[in-house]
């Protein structure tokens, strides 16, 4: 951490009553993950190469040349330092750009590991560990986004040569959006539809060369280039998303991924004896990384409105002396706390589905599908919750700095222009929770049969209780017991599911029901993933948790975390009955309660993320809280104010100021 | 309106059930707003220098150019065509670029006329109506944004020279924020502490100048310049929002604004005899304007998330035909026509506080101030409610246009940073709602006594009845009476006043209970400013309103705006038993049968809002719905295309993909 001779928030620090040592490990999840967080972010944040001071500054060109520079920079220093391969994913999270880097390593080379079978990956992956090929992920068009069996793109098998002809057949099928695509990649994965004759044998993934690796040229046939501007200054514009059109290009036959699906010689299609569910298995994978990240994004953006809200006075000055720090606001803390309370809850559910794929993972090596469906329903879920609750987040932490949290000096915009399309990638975001309440609902529909209902289903098998259990809250210190906030979610989350249920079977067919009722589905699904988040924190909380005060600190981030989302939904609770108005009622009066509880601790508890000042990106959220003086230096950097006069006075200005025209009115 | 050679959307069009140009009317106000808009636009949207085409892609020294070459050509063809006041300032809102004309007009124009005396405004007025002088409102300083009483810079009385001397005492005492402050303005209104000897007599207005009017150099003491970067790429951008330090700068007695209060010669304050109480008439005009503005830049994003929305099409391919709508999907709708039924709302209300504001300057000049507490209460409410939502609703329908409303050429990036600062500015949404609740307090406290409860809060005389009635709905169209559901807001709106008041009175001092229940008199606040949207959006369908279908299409968009919001606030409903769960219920069945009278109207009611493709810039938006060609075109124009191999490759690519590293892994 830069440490400042100054320490503008040391009374805050000083006023911790927990071991925030401690806390750090607790938020990396392991003295050995703290360990190397903590030396890759200083490595990044000590080299002048990945500094991010004029990124809002830059063009387009300049900022894509930028993402180049620090790529390549990157990629030398992760070599000099050999580091290991989790060291260098996390070397590479803290240069905080995103780029076509990421899309080859998390996009490409997985890609290749999951559906390439062995000749494949032996050809293709040290090529890639080496970066003598740069790759990306093709599959979203013009014209389609989530819905991947609306693919445009056509391989059509050629017998005589043995080789696929790709083609783009319309303009809605210029594949569109894929990261490192316009400018930076070699390669792609190319996801289109398999011809056979006339038959179509839906979307399968094949290599393409993109550009040659001699002069970086477009290879024949394909014509390729940038989307264009995206939201925000700098945002995911250091990323070139690419579009991309083929005309008649030609693959060898063993360019299609084959890990899941081949195609001989003879043109047949063959399906491997790999069961279809791997692929669910790589989705798990990937969207438990999308929770962890959300995480870090809300910590981010919490740890900047907090550490400003202490900084930041207004009103409330008694007899000409200091105004109160807007934190010390009861409006302040109802906003900032809870998101304070979430980042933690994220952290927490984030590790636990890290277990949860090392146990998928192994079950499914012993041929064990039994728990995929409700882990990937699990994942898919909190992939959709956290990345909305962050992307929110971010943008009301924004609004907690006041109007400054509007200057890109902030950090804030830039952090909420990048983060968006979290919400979007990886399964759209609506569309993630209409699929896990269609799971949920089949899930009601079986019980009572012979079906258990495993892992985070588990409640549903008390359905008899649940439906009509009732909260034995009498008094607002009844709410800090956690079994009975579980029941309470679990009611809630309970009885929308079966209303919904009850109402789909009331209409003329399945289909229609979901089609009618879809937003009382997604609202249920959002019940159930709260749940989840909830519970894993409550579990969270009956382990061994060393450090001075630590366990206190997360047990009253638990039941703000509880109580904060009981206020915000109180409509479900009530019309489900799963909470009385009177309870509702003290509820809120705990919740006050536990923010006064907090607020001594706020500042130490976002110290916790040890996040650098070069992560942070924000003179709002510096460490020593030395805000204003920096605000005015970084004001005195913007090229506006190279000049004095103004770079237009003399053709715009001067002529307005000065010609009295002829016809002004007055 | 461009008219294209094919219109995809025509289909759509011909759908509608309702006379479009006479929803045009009722949207523009009137027959007259209409064809001044609708010419206004037109003349704005045909002239090349206003294009907003390369926004996204300037810098920033090219953006601030732009602005002053597009006010510049603006102020040129408001004289050449002679355009009235009226005429002009619509003229001005289609050039749709943040600027510091902008600041000019609305704030240091107005100012000089409601804070001046006779004297001040005959001197300053004509220079600023020539724009011989360009001018800001100078108030908000780097430590002290909404609380006024908390300025720092001084203004100290020189009785010797018969002058102030001006100065900034500290770093936070910089005047921050001020657009057209940084680069542009020739002259400020400066707000500072009047200081007489050791007294201090509070903030007031004080013209200074701050460049020299020869060659735009700032003047001796005056320290200036532009804070920096702000949220998006083109954004508020334009604008020169800035800072101002003072060291001993001297301005004549006669600069100090004296319509309220004055000094003498010998260095004596005066209050004027013009009551305190104007001020918050002015408060009154400026805050009902943004609450105009709130429904057309709700307006726009919602024009073009619908319009994108009937051409995009994702999943329900049946037998490889086309895929559905997404307008079809009922979550698009649930998410996108309550947007539609608020802009409506909202516009509505807006027109309402016109009115509000004509009776309340009657009332003013004849001396009679009674309904002006009221009226700033309302207004005030409404500004924070109207703009929040609007922000919120902006994102909201970038989300609904899936990925591509994160390309800046959607329109909705542009439009929701430039926005947002409309929910700090003029009040911040939060300090506002704070400031309602407190004076709907006062009234519950006072029911029962002589003082009469007047317009917005007239429901409230009823209190016995509304605290103890119940809903009358049984069954689902009960809701489509109007007088049903303004009981049930009303019910709610009181009661939750009623219980934060007993709360209160339960508290050692009123202080701390208003300190303490914060949040929830936020949400009080919030309940009696949605009465006010629903209840003027039923009175205005009390009227005549001329146009086939055209009522009909407004019963059903006032029945969503109210469903809607009962169903996003079924907490508060259900906790105050306002409703009962199953009324809840029976609504959101409502609710959905609404969205299908509506499906077919979609199009035309958004093309009623007669917006210019110009000023919607967002090619998802176009009025032809021709929108993947365009895209395709749009992307190509990205300056990272005008080169098939980056600038950069030869230096960062490609010795990465050449050089094979010694040490590289595997």
């Amino acid at each position: 951490m830069e440490r400042a001779s100054v320490d503008h928030l040391a009374h805050e620090r000083n006023k911790a009553q927990f071991d925030v040592e401690a806390m750090k490990i607790v938020w990396a999840g392991s003295k050995h993950a703290f360990d190397v967080s903590n030396r890759m972010a200083r490595l990044v944040a000590n080299d002048p190469v990945f500094s991010k001071d004029d990124r809002h500054l830059l063009g387009r060109k300049e900022l894509f040349k930028e993402a180049m520079r620090k790529a390549a920079h990157g990629w030398r220093r992760i070599n000099e330092l050999r580091l290991s391969d989790e060291e260098a994913s996390r070397f590479r999270s803290f240069i905080d750009e995103p780029s076509f880097i990421d899309a080859h390593w998390e996009m490409f080379v997985t890609t290749i590991k999951g559906q390439g079978n062995e000749e494949q990956k032996q050809k293709w992956l040290p090529l890639a560990y080496k970066l003598q090929i740069i790759g990306c992920y093709a599959q979203t068009e013009l014209g389609h986004g989530s819905n991947v069996r609306g693919l445009e793109t056509t391989a059509t098998f050629d017998p005589r040569s043995d080789e696929f002809v790709i083609n783009s057949p319309t303009l809605t099928s210029t594949k569109w959006w894929p990261g490192g695509l316009g400018k930076a990649s070699t390669h792609a994965i190319v996801f289109a539809r398999l011809k056979l004759g006339t038959q179509d044998h839906g979307v399968h993934g094949f290599i393409v060369q993109l550009r040659s690796l001699d002069d970086h040229v477009p290879l024949p046939g394909i014509t390729i280039g940038d989307i264009g501007m995206k939201f925000g200054n700098g945002g995911y514009n250091a990323m070139d998303n690419g579009f991309l059109r083929f005309d008649d290009v030609r693959v060898p036959r063993n360019h299609m991924l084959m890990g899941l699906s081949q195609v001989t010689r003879e043109g047949k299609v063959l399906e491997s004896n790999v069961p279809r569910q791997l692929a669910y298995g790589a989705m798990v994978y990937v969207r438990k990384f999308i929770v962890s990240e959300a995480s870090t994004a809300l910590s981010r953006a919490v740890c900047i409105a907090t550490r400003y809200s202490a900084i930041r006075r207004q009103f409330g000055s008694h007899d000409g002396g200091p105004e109160t720090q807007v934190i010390d606001y009861k409006t302040q803390q109802s906003r900032l706390f809870p998101l304070l309370a979430s980042a933690y809850a994220f952290r927490f559910v984030g590790e636990w589905l890290k277990l949860l794929y090392t146990d998928l993972t192994r079950r499914i090596q012993s041929n064990d599908f039994s728990t995929l469906p409700e882990a990937h329903a699990c994942t898919a879920g909190l992939k959709s919750l956290t990345t909305s609750v962050t992307a929110g987040a971010i943008d009301e932490c924004r609004k907690l700095c006041g109007g400054h949290g509007y200057l890109c000096s902030s950090g804030l915009p830039q952090l909420f222009a990048a983060y968006v399309p979290a919400c979007t990638y990886e399964g759209e975001n609506n569309v993630m929770l209409l699929q896990v309440a269609k799971f949920l609902v089949k899930i009601v529909s079986q019980l009572g049969s012979e079906k258990r209902c495993v892992g985070t289903t588990a409640y549903m098998e008390r359905v008899e209780h649940l439906m009509h259990c009732s909260c034995e809250v009498r008094e607002a210190e009844d709410w800090l017991k956690p079994y009975v906030a579980m029941e309470v979610f679990e009611a809630r989350s309970m009885r929308m599911l079966v209303a919904c249920a009850q109402k789909i079977s009331k209409m003329p067919s399945q289909e229609e029901g979901f089609s009618e009722l879809s937003s009382d589905l997604a609202e249920a699904a959002t019940a159930h993933c709260q749940l989840i988040v909830v519970s894993k924190f409550i579990e969270k909380l009956r382990e061994d948790i060393p450090g001075e005060g630590v366990k206190d600190q997360l047990e009253v981030l638990c039941n703000i975390c509880i109580l904060s989302l009981i206020h915000k939904h109180k409509g479900d609770f009530l019309s489900t009955r799963s909470i009385t108005p009177k309870q509702a009622s003290l509820g809120n009066d705990q919740l006050r309660h536990l923010y006064t509880q907090v607020r001594p601790n706020a500042i130490a508890l976002v110290d916790a993320f040890n996040h650098t000042d070069h992560y942070l990106g924000s003179v709002l959220g510096r460490y020593d809280g030395n805000v204003y003086p920096k605000l005015y230096d970084e004001a005195w950097k913007d090229p506006l104010n190279d000049s004095v006069v103004p770079d237009g006075y003399t053709e715009y200005l001067r002529p307005m100021l000065k010609q009295q025209l002829h016809n002004a009115k007055l």
